[in-house]
């Protein structure tokens, strides 16, 4: 294993359209297999800039401009990747969700923030900044994706479980209230979100500023886009687009091989199922099991190589390309990295809701690293 | 069979402390089984009566004297009634249904209509009535039970899904917009109640008085005080609890015998199962199957006696006491009657959804008469 030393990421003070596909390949990768596609998102905010009646960019502002009073939500897509990809949202599902919590608050929104930077939930905030001219923050409360609500650090940090709201594509709307538990609402929302077909547009919690930049994953927007920039640099000359990949989140090289086996079930709203590699020039093998993200990384003397909270990466061996749970083929030639995860999910606090007992694994968390690479 | 001519009831302006335990019994023989015990809400509002700080009675009124442009509402519980045996609600789970709506929609509700007479949800808008002194209409959505939300006469005659609410015994709250079907509806809110652990209280839909004038099965509050009134007079000497329940239901006796069998399992929030009887002087068997309420009686030719939307009520042989389907119990000597079901469920809108075939029967609906005794 390798451990290279991350390079400065510069934060960015606006998303436009050349920074789409960049973004694109570094939200692919930091959703470790999970989150969704992002290039459906990607292809909307394309057209939302090109439209011509909304702004040509978001502006995306610093956790630490945020003033400590702004009400802040995040915006997003629930449900399992491998129905997003047949069926296709509308696309005002997270903007009327939005507008539901508020409706139901009574409160304005100020200021959007990613739920999951990892995978097609790093574009929707966007889009719905685009369409309502709020700024998006340089941040999210996953630094990746996971599969469950109250798995990001709002959640786990304490923010209040008050208003939600999920909406498909029928306009079919659902408002939570006066939530007990993240966890609760988790299940309600998951069940709500299955009987709207698999999948659905989500907006919630509402939080204050001071709340959201103390517990956000702090410019996970920038990272995202610079990563992408970097693997797209190196595809065209400019190096090596892994080497870029383990540069910027001063990841470890795990293994390199070929996929020989594919197993998958879409389960109570989940994309389930397991992924095993062969080595391709030595006797070695992989296994990753996953739950919409890649979580446990196991040879084949079941030692854990990387597990959840660290992110586990699958992209393809040359051009860095992200794979998701939902794309992985058989033969498909790929590199597994793993990358340290950020320090806010690594807390006791963080690690009950997110360690590998969480997703009913009966083994201790060994950190690829103390340091990360993704936030502050 | 026996069918006697249905004895004319009077219709009540008020329901006192006193009318408690007819209407119980009453609404108890009208659930076909299900609807849940109505023991649990008429201990609820006898509390409520004696309590001081409200009326000690709630004013009833005709589907007649509702101002067409009133504002009227449906309260009560959901579940399986299995289930509300032993998680008792807290009590105030369809008042802050009612007030979710409210607020969702920015109207007032000036009247309660139960969404089933049958079982408990005849007393649960009662005591949101007297929580609140909003009056209730002498009426009801089904002039029985019925498992599901959508096989009430308003949604099957095209109330709107406009806003709907459910609410636990923790305040958890979840509020339904601009739905595209009552079934849809039904789906969302079933797998809700699921999650807030099989029973939750609800309040929908939103509907104009003219609308309620003309389909509600009207009258029904009266007929249940009655009923239960004739069945109690039986029972102290002036006459016979079963003659009662058949002069006034119109009802035909289709077997009276000893359970022999039960077999019962609560899926998907619904309470499942089959009864099978045993005659006591005769060699002759019958089969009920049910779903929180009783469906299809057979005998043991397999030839259909009655079906939904029909009632078959089973009361106990000497005093005529409803028995539900989670009260059922192996040596209880019972007398089943097959009551004819209100016009308003007889119609083809109506047996698409709630005939034999809604409940996954391939059988013709044979009616047991044109007339019944239930509504006008």
């Amino acid at each position: 294993m390798s451990s290279i030393q991350n390079q400065t990421v510069e934060t960015v003070s606006e998303i436009r359209l050349e920074d789409l596909d960049w973004l694109a390949t570094g939200a692919g990768i930091l959703g470790t297999g999970g989150g969704g596609d992002p290039r459906l998102g990607r292809l909307r905010l394309e057209t939302i800039f090109e439209n011509g009646d909304y702004p040509d960019h978001v502006e995306i502002i610093s956790p630490e401009e945020l003033s400590p009073d702004a009400t802040v939500a995040s915006v997003g897509g629930m449900g399992a990747p491998t129905i997003s990809r047949e069926k296709f949202p509308k696309g005002d599902e997270d903007l009327k969700s939005l507008r539901a919590i508020e409706t139901a608050s009574g409160d304005k929104v100020d200021a959007i923030i990613p739920g999951e930077i990892g995978g097609a939930n790093s574009m929707a905030p966007l889009c719905v900044a685009a369409l309502t001219g709020l700024p998006v923050i340089d941040g999210d409360g996953m630094g990746r994706a996971f599969p469950e609500l109250q798995m990001d650090t709002f959640f786990i940090y304490g923010a209040p479980v008050n208003f939600a709201a999920n909406t498909d594509e029928h306009g079919n709307q659902v408002v939570y209230q006066n939530i007990q538990s993240a966890a609760q609402l988790e299940k309600f929302a998951r069940s709500i979100t299955v009987n709207m077909g698999g999948r659905s547009g989500y907006a919630f919690p509402l939080m204050e500023g001071s709340f959201v930049s103390e517990y956000a994953i702090a410019d996970t927007v920038s990272l995202a886009r610079e990563l992408g920039r970097r693997v797209h640099e190196g595809r065209n000359g400019g190096g090596n687009p892994i080497t870029a990949i383990e540069e910027t989140l001063d990841a470890n090289a795990l293994f390199t091989g070929k996929i020989v086996d594919v197993f998958r079930r879409n389960r109570e709203g989940f994309a389930f199922g397991e992924v095993s590699l062969a080595a391709l020039d030595r006797d070695a093998s992989l296994t990753i099991e996953f739950q919409n993200e890649f979580l446990i990384a196991r040879d084949a003397d079941d030692t854990v190589l990387a597990s959840v909270p660290d992110l586990i990466c699958i992209v393809d061996k040359d051009t860095g390309a992200p794979i998701t749970t939902g794309s992985l083929r058989y033969g498909q030639r790929v590199k597994i990295l793993g990358v340290p995860a950020p320090k806010l999910l690594k807390t006791d606090d963080a690690l009950n809701v997110i360690g590998p007992g969480a997703f009913g694994y009966e083994l201790e968390y060994q950190q690829l690293s103390e340091n990360s690479a993704i936030g502050r």
